[in-house]
Order: C-alpha cells, then structure tokens, then sequence
C-alpha cells in the first residue's frame, strides 16, 4: 500500500460532490467558457502571466460566476511561462510565493473576492513533488501569509503529506484528461497516449474517480486516488467540449459540482 | 491664500511631534543606517526595484527597529526605475497598484508587520500631483484594497485634497534638503540650488518647518506648510549625515520623532 | 498643398508595385497564413512581445517564404504591449532601440535572414510622429546601428521628413483598412468608422492607393498619399480574409505585390 | 595526466603575456577604475543586469580606454542575478544567447567597437562545465551569430574542448583570487579558504600562473593550467587594489598585458 492509497478524511462526503478547477487568466483559452463550467479558477500572479489588469478581469469573472479564486503561483519565469525548473534558493522562493500571492489578494479583495487556496503552476509543481526544499519553501509562505490557504496539489504526492504534517490544509486533485502510471503519477506528456482526448471517455473516468476513488492505469491495474478536485484544461484542443462533459457526466451521476468541502 | 496654507487639523498636536520618512530597499545607500534614524520607511514593491527577497529583507529590518512599512508604489518600469512618465489607462494603473500594495503586504505580514500607507514613487509621485485621471486611478486603488491605508504626497499639493475629498486619510511630506518655489512647490533638480546640501542648515529647516510650519522658499518669501512627514534621502551624498543631524536637532528642540500620529 | 502630397521619388515605377507588411511574432493571429500573403513581416523584438525563441522562429518563417523581416521596436512596456506614452530621455530611447535592432539581428542572422528595416509599434509609432526629441531619438539610432536600414513609418508624417533630412531612407505606408482624416491622419480608432470592415472596400482602397496615389477621406475629400507600402493587419475579425482580398485584387489589376523596390 | 594539463598551443608567446578581463556594466564595483587595469571587460547584456544605455555607457567607457568587448551572457534570470540555474531546452537557450549577442552588437557598434568574445554569466558558466546540452545550446548560437566570436571559459574545462571539437576559437581563463582543488576546478564559495583576500599573493599568483602556467592548488599539489586571460572581481572588498596589484606585479615581471592573442 502506497502512500497515494491512504484516505486522507476530508470534509466531502466522498463520492457525493466534488470541485472542478482549471487555470485562467494566462491569456489563452475560452475564460468565459470555462467560468460556467468550473468551480475553481487558478489565476496566474503575473510571474508566468497576466498583467495586473487581466488578472483583476479575471478575478472579477470569477466573482460573478461565483467561482472561489486560487492563486496560481509560479518560478519568476516569464519568457518561459513557467515551464522550466529554477535553482532557486529557498529564501528567495519563499518570497517568491509570498508576493505573488500578496499580489492576487490585492487585486482579488478590489474586486470582492478573496483568494481562497493556492496552486503552484507548471515546473514549480512538479518539482515540488520530490524536491522536498523548494517544496519546504513553497510551505514556508502558506505559514507566513497570515491567513489559512490550502496547498493544492497531485493526490497521494508526497508534497502534500509534508504540507499536511506542517498543518497546512491541502486540496487534492486528479486529473481528468490525463493517463496514470501504475504508481499513481502522470504519464509524461511526451510520452504516446499520455492525454486522453476522447470527451466520453474523460467524463466516464471522472465519474469512476469521484464516485468510487478509483482510476484505470495504463497497464490496466486498478489505483485508488483520493481527490477532492479535478482538473481541467482549459487550453487544449477540444477543451470546453470535455468540460462540459464531464460537468453533465458528474450531475447525471447525482455529483454535485461544488467548491464547498 | 493658496490651498497650501490651509491647515487641515491632524492627529498630531502640531509643532510637537513629526515623523521622518525615507526610501529603503531599492539596492542603494545604507538602509541599516537609515533604519536607526527615520520612522517610516517607503519599501519599493518590485515595480521600480528590489526583489521578493530583499524587499522582505527589507520589511523584517523595519520590522526590527520600529519603523512603519509603507507601499511606495511605481510605473511598472524596472528599466527607468520607475523615473519616466507612462500614459497609462486608469483602470490597468489602478491594477498595477493594488497588485504592488497586495505583493508588499504578503511580504510584510510574514514577518509580522503592516503595510500602513502608500507613497508613490519618482514619476508617479510627480504625475499625480495634476494628472487628476491618474491621481483618481491611485485613490480608487487605495479605497478598494480592502485597507485604510493613507496615501503620503507632498504637503499642500492637489491630489492630496482629492484624496481626503473621496474620503481617504492622507499624509502631508515636506522635503528636507529641497528648495521650495514661492507656490510651495519643490524647485526642479535642473535648476541651480535645487538641492540643499549643509547639513545644519538642513537641520534648522526642517526645526521651523516642523515648530513653525513654515519654510523660506528661494525668493525670500515665507510659506505656511503643514507637514506631519519629512522625507530624508537615503542614497545622496552624506545623506546618512544630513538624516542624523535632522533627527538631532529635532530631539534638541524638544520635538518627538515618532510615526504616531 | 501639405506635406502628405509632395510626392518623393522611389525607386518604384509608381503604381506598377507595391509592398505589403504585417505585424508577426506577438504571439496574436495567424503568422503563416500572413506569411503566404505579405512581403515584409514586422517582427517583435521583445520589448512589447515575443521571447527570444518566438521571434527565432518567426525570422525563420519569414526566410522560409522569401519574406523580409524588419525590426519593430517598442517602448520597454511588456504590460502594456508597447501601447503607452512613455516619456523616455532620448539617449535611453536611443539605446533601447539599438538594443531591440541588435537582438533582432542576432537571432536573423542565425537563420540566414538579414533585418532590412525598422518599423515603430505602438505608442512609439504614434509619438514619434509629433515628439521630435523622441523621433530624433530613434533615427540617432539608425544612423548609429552600423547598417543602412530604412524607417517605416506613416505616409506623410513629419517624422519620415526628419528622418530623411538626416539622411536616412524611409520606407513610407499607408494603412488597408483605416479610415483617413482630411489632414490625412489616421481616424482615431477611437471613434466611429475609424476601421472599415468590409473586404471588398479594403481592397478597392488599396489598388486605387497604389495606382493612383490617392485615397478618400472620411469627408470626401481625395488624399493624394505616395506609399511604397500596405500595412495589413494580422489580429483583427476578417484579418486573413481582408489580407487575402487585398493581395488578389492588386495582382488582378496588374499590380506587382514584392518588397523590392 | 587530465584534460585540463592539455597545452593547446595559442596564438600568445606562453608566459610573455597576459589578458585581464573582469565583469563591468553590472551597477556594482567601480568601472571606471577597473578600466584603467583590464584590458578585457565583460559586459552584461541585460538578461541578468544592466539597462540599454547603461550598458551602451560601459561600451562606450571600454571604447575610450581601449579595453576590448565581451558580451557577458546569462539565463533570463533578472531577479536572481543570473546566479540560478535554469532548465532552459537548448533551442530557447540558444536563441536567449543569440539575442544577448546581438543586443550587446547593436549597443556596442553604436559606440564604434566590436564585441568579440562571449563569456557566459553566473550560473550558465558553470553550468555548462558539464550539462553538455546546454553546453551545446551555447556553442550553436556562436556557430549562428554570424561573426567568429571566442567562447571564454574556465581552463581545463570540458566545454571549452567541446567548443574547440565544433570548431570554435576559446580563450581559457583563470581566476587571480580564487583557491583551486586538486582536480584544477575552483574551490566553492562556501567553503572557507575559496577566495584569498590578500593582494601580495593573490598578485603572486598570477605572476607564476601565467609566466610557469603553473598553480598551487589547496593540497599543495603543483597544477598545470593554460590561461590566456586573468579574471579579476571588481565586486569584492579591496577588489580595486588587488586588480591594481596583479598588474603591477606582472608589469614588474616583464609580462605584457594586452588583449592581444
């Protein structure tokens, strides 16, 4: 029994609701789409992208959609989007994190919402994974920051155990679209078969997901994962169409969609 | 009578108290040193200058000696420092804004100290004095940050009258080592004299200015200025001298150097 | 008589050819359907757009479809996408420009493409056309940069005038679907009718531009404009399908579409 | 007998010669003074300090004195200084380099010199001692730039063979205050001992480095290493005085400084 199979209680009922999130404000992808479907929108900080005007559109959409708001915090990594590891020391992350999500709050609070949880984007969220440091670091400012904000992350990854035992609450998430190993992490993007891109097939899993805990992996054995919220991508081919069926998929199978735990 | 010299009633009992302001955390002069001499320090958000690392770095020394944190808010313009004018739309300044403020506080709070009022940095500072659309862009930032944080501007200059107009309380700065026009506005830096550089002759301007509440502009003439904020430089040459003799001669006179107001 | 119709020899046999050019590489529209309509691409330099690798790849569509590439230089507002006033000192401008030149050549030259001219973006374009000490700014540039390389600019402006007193070439445009003040200025889109929609008409405007040197203003007016080149756009509705109009119309009326002049 | 004992016959009569080179245009240190000592300065290009006209400032300053360019590059890493490494693909690093590159030409033709070697920055200098993809990445944007741009780089180290083995020119450098291990790499910073502070026998050193090709590393072992250029800090405490030292003391041995190979 690994360490993703343990049930972590939460305060859902399991298999009776669950959150759906996807990223917003990178200035790509159907936002407006997407708010209607969703139940938690990651707004990227302005370290990957954004501008501090988009990011306060964002905010606002998501206020008036009644979707709570995630700070999607990232490596200072512009040119790159995010997307590529940085040696960076933990003192200086650890500020990193802080600002930017200082920085969402300023601009969520203008607009009457407040940042309810926090998502590390791209590189920074694999890395955290295993690189129990920069992971510390990531911790470190959800201390500091003055108020209770969940660390969301891959369920059953260890960065989220190390949260939990620093007594930091954490959102677990699965992910709709993607292919797991038999060890429970994803399937490398640059891997065949790695994103699944069939809609029935998507919602299908999401439903087996919440409803009994359990995905297929690509050899066919059976993994137990635990998550509270589900991704969505909002920037592929074909991306609100999936969401959508998932959405359907969930409130046919008596799922209630909610960001409420 | 211009609208310089009407006093407006503050907390403080006038001549007998006054607090003393200066840049930190912009990666020039000795802010160690200006720390053990000033009350409130103007800590850069990241716009003009300073990193996540140091800006906190710069918040914890604050935090340490006593001194007051304010915002000191720029053009997002890394390259100039925040020196050159931008024409930019009041709803992407107001943004720009409310992020710094937000990224300061996240900074701040984590090492237990407030963010407790904004000062707008170089250009900015300058703009808003009568670029009234981006004055009202500041103050909508200031009135939505979900904060009472008082904005800090040069005293008897308009835009701190529209500020208390829309209900925000404000921070009157007089300037220690500037000369001063007969219209109480600051001599420009081009013109010869700009920029006074005797230590005790600082020193005894800034004595009146704060007993008094007056100040001799380079014509002879005599101004009523109501300050309750002298802004020392840091990053001038003897700047660490001038800033000590002001704290001393003030003390001498039997005038409190405090940010309480 | 204004400015605007002094007519200046080209080396072009007027009406016979014409250039068209489009903006490329801000990461908005389609740059290969461009790539197969224009024949100069305006190519971000990463002050208002682009990363280094975009703007790589960008030359290296242009070279690929035997289109040339010339360099569109900004003001250092990466937020603001180049589009604000900023009140920069000519010698920073100055070097700015170079900077952006220099970049740009670096990463052509690496896939076998030369920059052959330098065209404004945004805010810069606009400004330069009336703020002399800026547009001084940015022709001391070209004649610093160690190439001959012509500025690009608004039919008529003063600034081409500048630029060709000191003894620059100047590639003069005219834009495809803006509608033109009396004055021949651009109608600011600001206003009512400033951009026209309609293929068709954008077309038939383009072929009596350049065939005839003239264009109607919005009051009915005939502009003689003397343009070497069509400023397409690339990110508008339509944008494609007006490029596409333009470019078949010309060559049904005989006119040759290529950058040679 | 390890790669770095290699001789590799130079363009230099071995011991009669030396080129000095340090970092300049980076806002710290004084330049002026370092350029009356070096006759090689490395100058940033703005991906890790340095705004355009400051560093047209410091072309123009190594112009005057006669000290020959290098474009000092770096990962797009302005808040950490370059110091951190970064998991960049070696196409984007490529065209990061080439942009860099180019930027510096532009700046630095302007002023009427030419840049003429690349010295990687901070963490991409050592980074690509053994991460041969980025070494890689590197090495392709001097095969593309256009021009026959030297790589400098440690002595000894596994890149410069690999940029000769692609067929690139290398200048191989040392370092005047700096311990060496056993194995002729540089002792880390943090450990005690890895720079030496003391002018007379850090100006000692590099009289014997160049005129034996000899150092004594921290065991006491004899270690054979061929540098054509000295690189000297003009960051550290007393960097001045001992930059003034070492060349003095290698005047006095009848050891020519210049940037001549």
């Amino acid at each position: 029994m690994t360490s993703n199979t343990v049930r972590v209680p939460t305060g859902r009922e399991a298999g009776r609701s669950v959150d759906l999130n996807a990223d917003l404000g990178e200035g790509v992808g159907d936002d407006e789409a997407m708010l209607a479907i969703v139940t938690s929108a990651n707004v990227a900080c302005g370290f990957h992208a954004g501008t501090p005007a988009e990011l306060r559109a964002t905010c606002r959409g998501a206020a008036v959609s009644g979707v709570r708001v995630g700070a999607q915090v990232s490596y200072p990594d512009r040119s790159g989007f995010g997307r590529r590891f940085m040696d960076i020391a933990p003192a200086e992350l650890t500020a990193d994190i802080l600002y930017q999500i200082g920085a969402l709050q300023g601009l969520a609070r203008s607009v009457g919402v407040e940042v309810t949880y926090v998502k590390p984007h791209g590189a920074l969220y694999n890395s955290i994974v295993h690189h129990t440091r920069q992971a510390d670091a990531v911790i470190d400012a959800l201390r500091e920051i003055g108020a209770t904000l969940p660390l969301m992350g891959l369920a059953g990854s260890p960065v989220l155990h190390r949260a939990r035992d620093a007594g930091l609450p954490v959102i677990a998430e699965a992910f709709a679209d993607r292919a797991y190993t038999p060890e429970a992490t994803l399937v490398p993007r640059t891997e065949p078969g790695a994103v699944l891109t069939d809609s029935g097939e998507i919602a299908q899993r999401v439903v087996r997901l919440v409803s009994e805990g359990t995905v297929v992996a690509v050899d066919g054995s059976v993994l137990r994962i635990d998550a509270e919220s589900i991704c969505l991508h909002g920037d592929t081919p074909g991306a609100i169409g999936h969401a959508r069926e998932v959405r359907e998929a969930l409130q046919l199978s008596g799922i209630r969609v909610t960001a409420a735990s």
